[in-house]
């Protein structure tokens, strides 16, 4: 048996799955906040082209990726499904364990699948310049490469704090011809704004989304992009799992338990809908999202109405939320501190068909170096989260005395994230987690805007 | 056709190839520095094992990989071969341009490759410690995991310029488990002459190998490890072109020009010693090694008998140098910076069977930058020397009207080498060449090498 399960590139899939035209609860819509009416696709028109919003509202099954997004995809994809063999014999398991392997990709990571097709709707409007944020950098990343490929302009607002700490990150981007500003910047109101009440603010996603969108909604030839929480981004995503699956079929072993970590859910779902789509028809397979112990909206939060962004420009989505104002513990991954999870995930768990579990990061990363002296990737700290729980999983399996066959979403190399690794060894990092008391603040805040 | 050419483990090669074995001229022995008189293998025997040894003097053509370094090669092998169709596109060329892309390991360059079989017969003689030495990382990052792999304990010794400038590099090491000294280092005799004369000296690449071989030559269960030039290390490369070959077959062509960067040679003896093995029987193919002008042994340097380290601590070897006292420009491709090539490739430059091209880093930087924004790979500085090579041969068959087949090594991708980038955005790069009296200083120093 090869421990890499290749697929050709001819095999590759050539639809998205949306999960929508099988969920039993559909995911309920997303309300205007001033009315708390159903907004409708025309209210998204100012941020994204037509294709995209349709996307986003779409209840279609199979959605074709246009062959200009296959080509594109095959500059990396298919990627390799690995049988992580060395990790079974550190682990002394007669486990099954696999991972999907995201971080072939332009930017080291699952991200580019949804950017590539997002320059290319935007590029086939006739859009000329694309507007996003990034935390930690991987976002930002992808998207200035799948600019570069279709030929548009690409800035990224990157958190201040992130753009001094991570220069790699900018630098990378830069090499695909983005431009990179620092958030806040001068050149937004809601940037001018944050930094005459405070010159010095290691800014946040959330000014920084406010910046992206302010820019994107006041000029016509612009569009904003994000790269993860929204319906058409998960979409996207299942490239990931409907190629695993047609490389699971090789092995002639079906998974057990899918694992992957989950910040705004489109690793997750990028992963596990397809085989939900079998649990669905009655298959019986256990999908776990993994979160930071420092935000565990899956597991502490509850299922509400709230706002996407920090500043509450979006429509009220309902999430599994901890409170838009929610400031998660300060980790290493920076990809996973988000404060709500994604429409369909959360929905997806209200109704039973997920699991979720909360891990604090000292374990991660003890998993994390574990699985690179084994495999020889070290993951970013976010695909650390993935492997503490494939650990948990295996000894769970052995204490009930059953053979388990294990899949998870190995989302990205660590490579420009080795700083983190570094902190671990120095025992500068800490767990942490919130008592119930501070998980209500943030909550309490968005009773207020609860639909009655 | 499919963009990527994949091999399945099953067809990877399970011999290493010998070029010894075809050559015409068979390389010089390596003479004793006192005697000049033929070393021996028992003269390596405290710092090598046997069987490494053995293969630095085979003649025989063909050498089995053994099972457990097959086993420890499937961890990232094989590799891919990728046809350059966008950065074909970018250059509006009918030329076919292939790369063979090494950056999938988990150093993330062609390094491995020899770590692992150095690691393995080290072990099965029952080393328990294996020291080196490393300039800008990579090869200190492949050692580090292939020893983590089998058991060993691994110490590098890291110039301490790039120890300071290049942190991501050092915890990479330690992530795989490697203890990492700033070289010079007080653990040596060496180390402390050095730190004496001068606290605050940046080390060298010279100094670090002498701390290394002081400490393996004084423990007799501590080997040294070396990452380029001898004659075993190049063998265990040639993984790399015979991979090539069977992936090339499938596309039905035939390469016209090979190119790779030239440092100690074990990148570009890895792509086109099995070609050169063709060659060497009749078919046309011609095979460039690049250097950067910073170090222009193989263009003008001298095929003499010199050291093979700066401190005059090895057998001479007959080989295209510089002189080993030479220091070449302070360039950003830290791999390619080193007075010498290798014997093997110095005899097959003296007998025309190979070529050699300078070029100055400004055009690697411009080439890897392009490349970067096609192929969705930001190459290390050390592969742009080969990119740039590439577009050069493109240029010429299109004025001379022909089309032609192309192979090039992509060594490594450059996730850890960002900085370099900065640096040429930021107009900090400049390029450098020696006056031809500049380039004499050193040579004229080991006339007094040569035997009569």
């Amino acid at each position: 048996m090869e421990k890499k399960i290749l697929l050709n590139e001819k095999d590759m899939p050539t639809q998205w799955y949306n999960i929508v035209a099988d969920m039993p609860n559909k995911p309920l819509p997303p309300l205007h906040p001033g009315t708390k009416q159903p907004i409708g696709g025309e209210d998204l028109a100012p941020l994204f082209p037509m294709d995209l919003i349709q996307q986003e509202v779409s209840a279609e099954r199979y959605i074709d990726i246009p062959e200009e997004v296959q080509e594109a995809y095959r500059i990396w994809r298919p990627t390799p499904l690995i049988r992580a063999t060395e990790l079974e014999k550190a682990l002394k398991t007669d486990c099954k364990i696999y991972y999907k392997y995201e971080g072939t990709s332009p930017s080291g990571s699952h991200k580019p699948n949804t950017a590539i097709p997002q320059a290319y709707y935007n590029k086939k409007a006739g859009v000329k310049r694309i507007i996003t944020e990034t935390g930690a950098g991987q976002w930002g990343t992808a998207l200035s490469f799948a600019c570069s490929h279709f030929g548009i302009d690409c800035e990224v607002y990157m958190v201040r704090i992130s753009f001094n700490q991570k220069p790699y990150r900018k630098i990378l981007m830069n090499t695909f011809g983005a431009k990179v500003y620092a958030s806040p910047s001068t050149n937004t109101q809601a940037g001018r704004s944050a930094l005459e009440a405070n010159p010095d603010t290691p800014g946040s996603l959330g000014l920084a989304i406010s910046e992206a969108i302010e820019i994107a909604a006041g000029d016509e030839d612009t569009k904003y992009s994000l790269g993860s929480v929204l319906n058409h981004v998960l979409l996207h995503q299942t490239i990931i799992g409907q190629e695993a699956k047609k490389q699971l079929e090789y092995t002639g072993d079906y998974p057990d338990v899918i694992i992957a970590p989950l910040g705004g859910g489109s690793n997750f779902a990028g992963l596990s809908f397809p085989f939900i789509k079998d649990k669905i028809e009655g298959k019986s397979v256990r999908c776990v999202a993994v979160e930071p112990a420092s935000c565990p909206k899956l597991t502490k939060g509850k299922f509400m109405y709230d706002f996407g962004d920090t500043q509450g420009y979006t429509p009220l989505l309902p999430m599994f939320t901890l409170g838009h104002t929610f400031t998660p513990a300060a980790i290493h991954a920076g990809g996973l501190r988000y404060h709500g999870a994604s429409v369909l995930c959360s929905q997806l768990l209200k109704d039973g068909l997920i699991e979720a579990n909360a891990i604090q990061q000292l374990e991660c990363f003890e998993a994390g170096v574990l699985f690179a002296k084994a495999e020889g990737i070290v993951p970013a700290p976010e695909a650390n989260h993935g492997i503490a729980q494939v650990i948990r999983e295996v000894n769970r399996a052995r204490e009930e005395g059953v053979q388990k066959n294990i899949l998870f979403n190995l989302c990205g190399h660590g490579f420009v994230d080795m700083a983190a690794y570094q902190d671990y060894f120095d025992g500068k990092l800490v767990n942490h987690s919130f008592t119930d008391e501070e998980l209500t603040v943030a909550l309490k805040d968005i009773e207020v805007l609860q639909p009655q």
